[in-house]
């Protein structure tokens, strides 16, 4: 105690040592960095009004034209800024619906992250701003005051595909502090996306909380697994290897011959390498009755497959705007044949399935493929839940599929 | 097993759906939102030659001017892209040594990143892309094929700064699958940092993996906090507050008056609220011997006065170029004020410490201030290591002394 009162000058002293040390270190940074930008007006964007108006503002002298383009926008449309005092440009936008939105500026033709806003996500390897309008529309993902699970980034082996691979692992909140065992849900990405897009871009972690926190979702696990079969992590976390390295290049997920053997593995993968993991390493209730599985577009696909052929694993089973119903070229859907006896024995699955999900964008090409294969599956018999969401291919539908899956689970 | 074999047919014939899906999927959205770059020619940027000349790319046909400022450069320099073929800039560099290091192009006068380069990081609120160029001076923090420890974003309850805050907590590979006790290493940031700063610029969590893997550093944990004490996150990852959460702006962590608050509050919250709930909730051993704190430019300042006045807590202390001793305007060192006894009575410090580690950069201003002050300790028969790395007042030397201090610990 005396040793504490002793010190409290001292403490003092050294706290405004390291006050201005981080006042200058921050001023001579800044000069060594940004020595073109020394003018620069301080810029605010975006700037969202009373009335949820947007304003968006961008410090280019010297640009022939920038343009705004956001995802609130019609497909093609841009809305051009206007180039006001010291070089400032800027553009209002009319009042927008609590959400969350992307938009880029494109400058001279080329697509930029508004340099004034700190917010961006990673959609495959192209970076957008984030815009969260507050509101009612925005409650479920917001960042809010209430307990947070913990997000892990965790390596593991997966034999099957002969790969070290890397996944996301929500843990809800008092996890650490309990010692009971939680349910599982394994929540699978699109086409193109990795292991972080379901918290980054899908702010699945903050819904959890949300949605815990009132009391409409039961605490539970949920893993978030790379789908993409041959790429051990998101590319911004792939191990060197000696010549992709030399190029940066993203591993090609794109390669067809690669897609087709990860998607024939990928089931093996998850089923045999990633739930023992799980399994081993966090409390968890490990029976059918507890583990669900539900994906987005590709990871809606891989869903249907894994969670049907596994019935005695998967008791909850989730598809959001897959395209295997259709609505992309190339998609012939047969359920019988892909799930034998999904149709003609339906009963088998209407017992061991306690939920079978089907969600998708009423904007989608999908929506009126996924209502016929909906349609069919009732005729059949066949049980399942069904529900779609303004909007098209997009995370906005896929956050809203998720806020209003995860309260149906494990009741 | 028969129904294995059943089903492989079905398996097969959905892997091409869910490829075709992806394909058509991928090349929806492209569509959707790059109307405006349909004639984009295919860019890899950078491009590392084998003699590690890098050339860099960017399609801007409509732009004035291009030009490149990377980390290598001297402050104040840049290297003007020359446009040639179809709109495509280019510039080539001399070699690079093997290191990390960032970049930004400045199209019209704008820093942006490079849009074929997707490996960004955040620094404070500016991005700019990394580029690794393997070899011997990237092998301590490249992405490797060994075991990867898991890093965790933990959110906590801090009753001394009236926040729930989060922090990274790196637990090191084997930890999840043993039932010992690891000792811990509580690793600080920089002014402007985060609690993502080490993992993200300082590549902490590979620095580790590499270490451990080569049998050159213990197993231990690492613990990132945010070292902003008036900050609950990272600005990416805050609470949303009705009024900030209309400009997106992060909390003002330059607030004069809130940085005194905070730096004042900022060791209870270390000792008081962090230490307890690492040591609740992970396989901890839970002595002075087992626990070390280190720390870059503020956080080597706040690991100075955290470790020195706790020696009961902590044995081991680093410091790597902390402006406490000079080479930032303001700074005035006076060790015995500051910490009393640390000269007069330096036997009791060279007791209860096992290690006072101080690194800084041969061209960071505070070179000289550190030098002089290792020097008055050494007088004054107070065991110090200090070392140097050819580097100003950046992440290159941190990561070097990182690598440097870390097999010193706990041995």
């Amino acid at each position: 105690m005396k040793e504490g009162k002793r010190n409290f000058k001292t403490i003092i002293l050294s706290s405004c040592i390291i006050l201005f040390n981080l006042i200058v270190f921050t001023s001579l940074r800044t000069n060594a960095q940004n020595m073109s930008q020394q003018r620069i007006p301080r810029i605010v964007s975006p700037e969202i009004a009373t009335d949820n108006s947007v304003t968006f503002n961008i410090y280019a002298p010297d640009a022939n034209s920038v343009v705004l383009n956001g995802s609130w926008m019609g497909v093609g449309e841009n809305k051009e800024m206007i180039k006001g005092y010291r070089g400032v440009w800027s553009v209002t936008i009319n009042p927008l619906e609590p959400s969350m939105y992307n938009y880029n500026l494109i400058l001279d033709s080329v697509n930029i992250i508004d340099p004034a806003n700190p917010i961006i996500i990673r959609d495959v390897n192209r970076y957008s701003n984030t815009l969260i309008i507050p509101g009612k529309g925005s409650e479920l993902f917001e960042v809010k005051n209430v307990p947070h699970g913990s997000v892990s980034k965790v390596w593991f082996d997966s034999p099957s595909l002969g790969l070290i691979r890397r996944m996301c692992v929500y843990t809800p909140p008092g996890y650490e502090d309990s010692k009971g065992k939680y349910p599982v849900l394994y929540l699978l990405h699109g086409g193109g996306g990795d292991e972080d897009a379901w918290t980054t871009l899908g702010r699945a972690n903050y819904i959890l909380d949300n949605l815990i926190a009132q009391g409409k979702a039961i605490p539970m696990i949920v893993v978030m697994p790379n789908g993409n079969a041959n790429q051990t992590a998101a590319m911004t976390d792939m191990p060197f290897q000696a010549e992709s390295s030399r190029t940066q290049e993203p591993m090609d997920i794109q390669n067809e011959q690669a897609v087709i053997d990860g998607t024939k593995l990928y089931p093996n993968s998850l089923v045999k390498d990633i739930i023992p993991y799980i399994e081993k390493h966090y409390r968890v209730t490990a029976n059918c009755e507890n583990r669900a599985i539900a994906g987005l577009s590709m990871g809606g696909g891989q869903s249907f497959n894994i969670g049907l052929l596994n019935t005695d694993k998967f008791a909850w089973l989730g598809m959001f705007s897959s395209g295997i119903y259709g609505g992309t070229s190339g998609a012939v859907f047969d359920a019988e044949k892909q799930i034998p006896g999904l149709l003609s024995n339906s009963s088998f699955y209407n017992k061991n399935l306690k939920l079978f999900y089907i969600s998708v964008g009423e904007q989608d090409p999908r929506y009126g493929p996924t209502q016929l294969a909906v349609s069919t599956f009732k005729k059949n018999n066949l049980n399942v839940f069904y529900t779609s969401f303004p909007g098209a291919h997009e995370w906005s539908v896929w956050r809203l599929s998720l806020g209003d899956f995860l309260p149906r689970l494990f009741r």
